[in-house]
């Protein structure tokens, strides 16, 4: 079984990319060139995550939620967050009132 | 420390919606209505996130990158995948060429 | 031949929902909503947008695209603008430097 | 006053360059790579556009909707459509029902 930890993993290695040498890696890059276009990826590959679904290319699908979730791993540590962040408020939805919290958000347009 | 097990335990609860009456929770609604409902939920999530991010709402933002995790959660179960799918896309990438394997496929544009 | 004054007919309608009771027509309530509302909508239509291209299914693809503009109308209309800026914009773009000037601006990744 | 003709214009430039050579132009280029990488570009304009607006800043949005606009005239020539079919689709919506057809389709959430 493959350990989540890999996240926390992933995001100590952006963590460490901050201040880098733009040149020294892709993430230090990204980092380096801002917000704007951290989030002009999350949109990007989440365009892609739908063509590859539409797609039904199973395993394109599995790499662009992948790139999705990496790009949102970067945005989160960009702007002082990280994944247990977003586990946390998961694990509170699913505590409080379940999977289905969102319903009684009235977001289940 | 969150365990990142929330992620297979939410998992596991949107399989179980399958097939599940669609007037019984959120999740079952979704899961009925289909593919283009499910994607354009991804979709609407992302921008959402963006949005979040631009108002430097970090609470907010937290918010949003937690329902679009969960929908694309929603997605994978759809299309008969889970998160350890991505996880172990999201590892191989890291054993294989760390972090910056992106920039290797072109995609660091 | 359609004439190409729709978009101005359909801005001047749009300008007329401004402050009008939100009960009254789908656009004076969007207005009434506010920005992020509104963007959510133009997030949403381009999503539904790349989904009708992707089932190659053109009848549904028209109608989208119509939504695209009829939404980013009621943006433009939201911060005080119109269709005749972006015409303008268009058409200093072609005059200046043909349709390509996108490339000059680097801007053909 | 700025001739909306230049949808036309466009649309018709668009076309001429369907089989040039792809190292021609930045839009012959477009076409050639096919209806992923159009699609991948509506949606990265669609999420400038929602930055733009976020930003407040009025020209910048101006500039994203063009290329926003652009995009999808670039979309509906792939796929032997134009700027026409859209305006007849909103003349239509116009003439039947009024611009707030869309609330009778329950579009209006």
């Amino acid at each position: 079984m493959i350990s989540t930890d890999i996240l926390r993993r992933l995001a100590e290695t952006i963590e460490a990319r901050k201040g880098a040498d733009p040149a020294s890696s892709y993430v230090a890059k990204l980092l380096d060139r801002g917000l704007d276009d951290i989030l002009k990826k999350v949109g990007e590959e989440a365009v892609e995550t739908v063509m590859a679904a539409k797609d039904g290319d199973r395993l394109h699908l599995v790499r662009e939620v992948a790139d999705l979730w990496f790009h949102t791993l970067v945005l989160l540590a960009s702007q002082g967050l990280g994944p247990d962040d977003v586990l946390a408020e998961l694990a509170r939805r699913e505590g409080i009132s379940g999977i289905d919290e969102k319903n009684s958000r009235g977001a289940g347009q």
